[in-house]
């Protein structure tokens, strides 16, 4: 009874999430995306692609690491994957997912602490795999959406290659398809 | 390539569900849930609630069943769990996944349908534990949000407890616990 009263504090814990804001529109939207249903979108997204992964990847592990990789922050707050990440902003998404975590009965947090972690280094297969699934909606997002985000914040198509490149560590025929598409994005000036 | 073209349709295409309004809000905001964030939430919920579960689950096929339960919503709408489901909006919702599912290439959509209609039949261990995790966050936006969406759709204690005893199928213990949660709900007045 303790334990479940736990988890369901968690539970509602959690729901802050959906209060983060993104930095880009879903497709067709008007206001911007939040990190709760964001993190639903590349679960989606992950299943569906991990048959192009680069290495063999355990799905369900994946999935995982995918459901919580934007815990940390409900404390910390989004930022735009092509700002440097400050070591205060790193300090402070760690301790958000370990409060988040303690929440839970027992040790269970400890195990899921890990896998957060194994995302966040990005050494191993299904993190790579997970991290480069993670970038292709913001730029869906973008091609879709007449740049909007890429625009606001003064991002420039050398930027947006050289950062999104890190896909191909996960899976290079995806990465290959999405730099044809943002290679076109570029030629309907909607990237510069 | 082609195959991810595919796949990419497909999550461009499941950004919809980001615009599918649901009946309850999250705890402490203001605005009603989506059914992309709602599917996210209760993933999370069945991760660290799967022990309590009456049957043994498979805990990584009960995710899969919720990251796509709802997609049939993208064309049929959400519909609250008091009213009764008419034949026309179940049949708009099977036509709805199909077409969504069959975005995606090869035979891919088949196993995915499947794994929806066992959800959605509610016959197996894993879909009966999907389907109890599937009505706890709307109670927890009720008890922790005034019962918003009791009050505005006139719903009444009696309905809410026949309706949701069915938690009890998948999780007895889980039901235990929310049910003193509801009592408790009923004593300070905000479930009549």
């Amino acid at each position: 009874m303790e334990a479940i009263e736990k988890v369901l504090t968690f539970i509602v814990e959690i729901e802050k999430l959906k209060d983060v804001q993104r930095n880009t529109k879903p497709v067709g939207l008007e206001r911007y995306e939040n990190s709760a249903e964001h993190s639903w979108h590349v679960c989606l997204s992950a299943l569906m692609l991990h048959s192009f992964s680069n290495e063999a990847v355990n799905i369900d592990r994946v999935i995982k690491m995918l459901l919580i990789h934007d815990l940390g922050e409900i404390d910390a707050g989004d930022t735009i994957v092509y700002a440097s990440e400050t070591a205060a902003v790193k300090k402070e998404e760690i301790a958000g997912i370990q409060r988040i975590l303690s929440l839970l009965p027992d040790d269970m947090g400890n195990d899921f602490f890990t896998l957060w972690h194994e995302f966040e280094s990005g050494d191993t297969a299904d993190a790579r795999f997970a991290k480069a699934i993670d970038r292709v909606p913001p730029l869906l997002h973008n091609i879709h959406g007449d740049g909007h985000s890429w625009k606001k914040h003064g991002i420039s198509k050398e930027q947006v290659f050289s950062v999104n490149q890190r896909i191909g560590q996960g899976s290079e025929v995806l990465w290959s398809v999405m730099r044809g598409k943002l290679e076109e994005a570029v030629d309907q000036g909607i990237l510069e």
